[in-house]
């Protein structure tokens, strides 16, 4: 079968980091077409992409959709313009990988959500660690051997530039308003929910010392999710994340259950392509001893070899669902269930940040 | 110079530990008396304990602050009995290391704090880790390569069996009413403490989520603190806090600045008495790759092999402490504020839960 078509809206930075997953999948899916604002800055993309005489270049977002060679469109463009371009691919019967967070309201979400249900395509969000293989080997040893998760702790930051605080999309409420919390806090949530197996939370508050820019876009925000228990005698299930701008690079993800814990400090973007890792630390037996010369934790590291990088696998997945909708069957619904979970989690958050949740 | 004179008030496990710390350093303090509630109590632990012939068997805690041989006492009773043994103590000019959390209100913490201003009594609490040789060498590395900090995350954790749940002291309200919050945040709080160089933070609120029991002790409970800004452009700095009775253990000490972070898994208490670790991940000029091949942290194992535990190592600095008021000089007055910081911190977080904070 030849692959995918994949056309791409946008000529955005993170647009150049899938072309090279593509490029390693090109068995799997191909880029036939950008658009940009003008064909201009589209040329320039291809060309720097290495793309050139594989790429069509348009001037547009809508002719990338109204060429009847795309299959499926790849929106990198800022949250604030998803609504628009979605409800339009939609029309187009285009397959979506959309870049995340999804929107900045629950009504744009669910009109995105509704659109793509009613026009039969597969939408996906870009979070490129959920299709790394060391996450399905994180989700099997959370159940073998940390079982029941009782707590997760998620912190990812990076420190920000001046020219990003002042100029970056992230930092603009009309393009990007959930800031901070809609770009790094987003995979804190995501990581929550893979340890307890996609449940939604019941409630989400924000801590206390959240740090907004003059526009009301958060830099810094932590915030408590709680789980229902599973049973009344049962242990309260809780996560506490804290996401930032303004911290040095921080990726730290430690998942408790009552057999152990899982750690690593790079949940998101690996330290290595090709060889990575996780912890676990294992907890059955184990005291503090009574005189106190020690604890018997014992730690199993997880070493996993990869072929392709968690972006490469990520269009695996993507074209994987558009085939099978292609083939008759529907869009996967476990994608569409994730992302709209997560957006909504990351959504109250921003909500309890503005709303004062224990913010002081 | 002979052995500091130990008198200790009450056959707690705790006692045990101490006992057998103040036995390896043997040229600097020794147990000299133990006084329970009977002669027979104290007798057996004087027995178990291996101070046969060494230390006296007093059937009550006053008979102990009457002995003038007692130069020193070790006070481990419940923190609801505190307030009147120390003033006991006080009033007999003994020096006290007292186990914590202090005190059940900041009321009673003044007072104590006043007494033994007035007596001239060292006071100290029984926070091993805070004389770890390697505590010491954290805040070196903190200045040297972390500084400044922003943010600190400690979680401290054990899953208590059910006997403790039903039973142990530090469920029961008048006995040990700050439950978990004065067991083991305590030491998270000291941690955070330590990461600011003992400034007191402006702020500590409760995290949603709290668990208490039914007499209302905290059993689970999670905290952010807000220190000052050390200027107006300087981004917030933090911390936090999760402790908890029913989580598997846990001692997870995450401090990060801007030169990086700073982490171990075991700061409470460590997981080897004679070799120990911690960990310092390098950020200075890091950041997440363009085409994210991945990160260029790196990491560094700071390694220390310590003569002597911990709780040994307090010994020596509680008597060197109390040699030098004995020379004629003044109580050391860092440990005393290190102590009164930890407890109005820890009272905070209580009083944050049981107000509501933002609990939900």
């Amino acid at each position: 079968m030849a692959p995918l078509r994949i056309g791409i809206t946008g000529a955005a930075d993170i647009a150049r980091k899938n072309v090279r997953a593509i490029g390693i999948v090109k068995d799997a899916c191909e880029v036939v077409a950008v658009g940009s604002r003008t064909q201009a800055k589209a040329q320039a993309f291809i060309q720097e992409t290495g793309l050139a005489g594989r790429a069509k270049a348009y001037g547009s977002y809508q002719a990338v959709l109204d060429d009847p060679d795309v299959e499926a469109v790849y929106v990198p463009l800022p949250t604030g313009m998803h609504l628009e371009w979605v409800l339009k691919a939609c029309a187009a019967r285009k397959h979506i990988l959309l870049e995340k967070p999804l929107s900045l309201s629950n009504g744009d979400l669910d009109t995105m959500l509704g659109a793509a249900r009613e026009a039969g395509v597969q939408l996906m969000d870009g979070t490129m660690w959920s299709h790394n293989p060391r996450a399905t080997a994180m989700s099997r040893v959370l159940q073998a051997q940390v079982a029941p998760v009782r707590d997760v702790r998620a912190t990812l930051a990076f420190r920000a530039p001046e020219t990003f605080l002042a100029n970056d999309i992230r930092v603009q409420p009309e393009l990007d308003g959930l800031g901070a919390i809609g770009d790094v806090g987003w995979y804190c949530v995501r990581a929550s929910l893979l340890a307890y197996d996609w449940q939604p939370p019941q409630s989400v508050t924000a801590h206390p010392g959240a740090v907004l820019n003059a526009a009301g876009v958060p830099l810094y925000a932590g915030a408590t999710l709680l789980w229902p228990r599973a049973s009344e005698s049962e242990p309260q299930r809780r996560a506490t994340l804290t996401c930032s701008f303004e911290s040095s690079i921080t990726q730290d993800l430690i998942i408790t259950g009552d057999g152990g814990s899982l750690i690593l400090d790079d949940f998101c973007i690996p330290h290595h392509e090709a060889q990575q890792t996780f912890t676990v630390r294992c907890h059955t037996g184990v005291g503090f001893q009574d005189l106190a010369v020690g604890t018997t934790v014992t730690k199993e590291e997880h070493r996993l070899t990869l072929p392709e990088p968690q972006e490469a696998a990520m269009w695996r997945e993507f074209t994987r669902c558009v085939r099978a909708v292609q083939a008759g069957g529907a869009p996967d619904e476990n994608w569409v269930g994730r992302t709209a979970t997560t957006q909504r989690v990351v959504q109250a958050w921003y909500d309890s940040v503005r709303g004062g949740g224990c913010t002081r």
